[in-house]
């Protein structure tokens, strides 16, 4: 019985992660001290702010240290414990890194309910991309019932909640993606008012057609050309929660800014950043509304669960950055 | 006796207004009807803004119609009235417009004491440059003690009062200006903490001395690359108000956007647009406030009057978008 982990060795280039940053390492499986437990993970969230983790410099965190086990939020079973609110077969999640088993001394560490929902929806809906659209939207985006919230990379973890809870709090939600595919999914399954496809054709006139009385929240996830093209569309006094900025994550130069900001000016827009870590005492409470929402079927959540374990997560991490994911990815171990 | 007006007669090109997009008139002095009074307009306020609203498109305002006078904040004598609140003799300002006679209906006129400031002042630190930094800084900007507010454009007509209250508010104030002269004006005569010479070199470098614990507050008035170095240097929660973007006013194409963006994110940046007619009902607040630190000497004011007349209108708002103007710019009927 060995653990399996993902070390990051080497800083990534601008673009892509490429395989020869991560080292895969077979240790021993460690022993937990007191006021420790030790967790065995079945499935590991992809996360885009990863990308972000692996770089040195200034950010909302320190950087992952080279020869560290990659971060990550994953979630499995406790198995040995010497931590008095946490018991061999209690199901976890938490952020204990992209190996096999972890240790940890339980702060931070979330109970999942699996007769509610299973591990995978418990590191996507009932996880931290729940927790991001929850106070993402609610706090920073403060929609008001009849306002129009438009959400980029809509069919993604963290998107897809956002234009629901819209919904929820008497908004209309309008969602952009990438293909027709998960534009259906967002209008017949997680049913948005509309969706718009930015693979087709001219996105402007598709938004104008989709909010016709312009956007009041923007929840942006992606940036570059689609944030410009929202920003001229936004009302007076709207609001832009910027979540992520995945068009540039995988650039290999630095994408140019916003050609539109004028129009922060001009309609008083509020643009802010949000990082789900700033709500950390609050978290109960999401879990609380996210799973009573789920329970009473107003959530419908979407997991795109990937085999291949460990050895697998350079290049499944990569696909949330190609677009190649429908929903939350989550790697089983 | 004739009311010499300056029209708009055409919509600018890209860049600076150019002298035929604007007729000089000269038509009949202008003779109130019941409720309205007559002013002599004896100084023009020349803004920044002046530039926006000359451009057909959406905006804050609507454009100025094409033969309209040009829209402006004036200052002048109620020569004839026939309006209650306000009789001959009184000194007045408000949007009277670019032109020699104006009739109001008292609406949004502010009554000037000129025994507390000349109508210059009026126009400038009492005025609305003066409103926009109070309620920009304070309602936007939120500055705490102890913090870190950079403003730009510093010696321009709100920046140099927007420093001066950060200071008054226990802040540490740090102006970007162009040239030597007004640098040492802002740290010498309006007492700023720290000034840095946007055009004499590393403006990065300049900052990271002038701001040791880096930048609270960023009080934007040019946007471009001076946006982007302030970015990377913003803390944690840091504030953005964004109350002009004048390096563009004058581009012939539009410039790139903040390639720093991602700090917004990282940082959770808050970065707003104001505009100082939303706080419209407040102004005989902002100007109480005001008057009262200029009487304490806690506030200077500095206004840069120019004469030649309305016939020298275009060429002298031309100096506010190439820097060509020390404090607030004013031209002498």
């Amino acid at each position: 019985m060995t653990n399996r982990q993902v070390l990051l060795v080497k800083r990534p280039k601008p673009g892509l992660p490429t395989r020869d940053i991560f080292q895969i390492s077979d240790g021993a499986v460690p022993e937990p001290a007191e006021g420790q437990f030790r967790v065995r993970i079945d499935y590991i969230s992809l996360d885009p702010a990863m990308r972000g983790w692996m770089n040195e410099g200034k950010s909302y965190v320190p950087p992952v240290a080279l020869g560290d086990v990659m971060r990550g939020y994953s979630a499995g079973i406790v198995e040995a414990s010497r931590h008095p609110d946490f018991k061999p077969g209690d199901a976890v999640q938490g952020l204990f890194g992209v190996q096999r088993y972890a240790l940890s001394d339980g702060k931070r560490v979330v109970k999942c309910d699996t007769g509610l929902a299973s591990l995978p929806t418990w590191l996507g809906g009932l996880g931290m991309p729940g927790w991001t659209a929850y106070f993402g939207l609610l706090e920073v985006g403060q929609p008001k019932p009849g306002e129009t919230v438009v959400v980029s990379a809509a069919s993604g973890a963290v998107g897809a909640i956002v234009g629901q809870i819209a919904r929820i709090k008497g908004c209309r939600a309008v969602g952009i993606a990438g293909g027709p595919d998960k534009c259906a999914w967002l209008t017949n399954v997680a049913k948005f008012d509309a969706a718009v496809d930015y693979k087709s054709g001219d996105l402007g006139a598709q938004l104008d057609a989709a909010c016709p009385a312009g956007v009041d929240v923007l929840f942006e996830n992606v940036g570059g050309d689609v944030l410009d093209t929202v920003l001229t569309r936004m009302n007076t006094f709207g609001r832009i929660a910027v979540c992520g900025l995945i068009s540039a994550y995988a650039a290999t130069a630095a994408p140019p800014g916003p050609r539109n900001l004028r129009a922060v000016l001009t309609q008083r827009l509020r643009m802010q950043g949000l990082i789900v870590f700033d709500w950390e005492d609050r978290v109960p409470e999401a879990i609380s509304q996210l799973a009573s929402w789920y329970k009473e079927g107003r959530l419908v959540f979407r997991e795109d669960i990937r085999t291949g374990g460990l050895d697998a997560y350079p290049d499944v991490l990569n696909e949330l950055y190609t677009g190649g994911n429908n929903g939350k990815l989550v790697l089983k171990v």
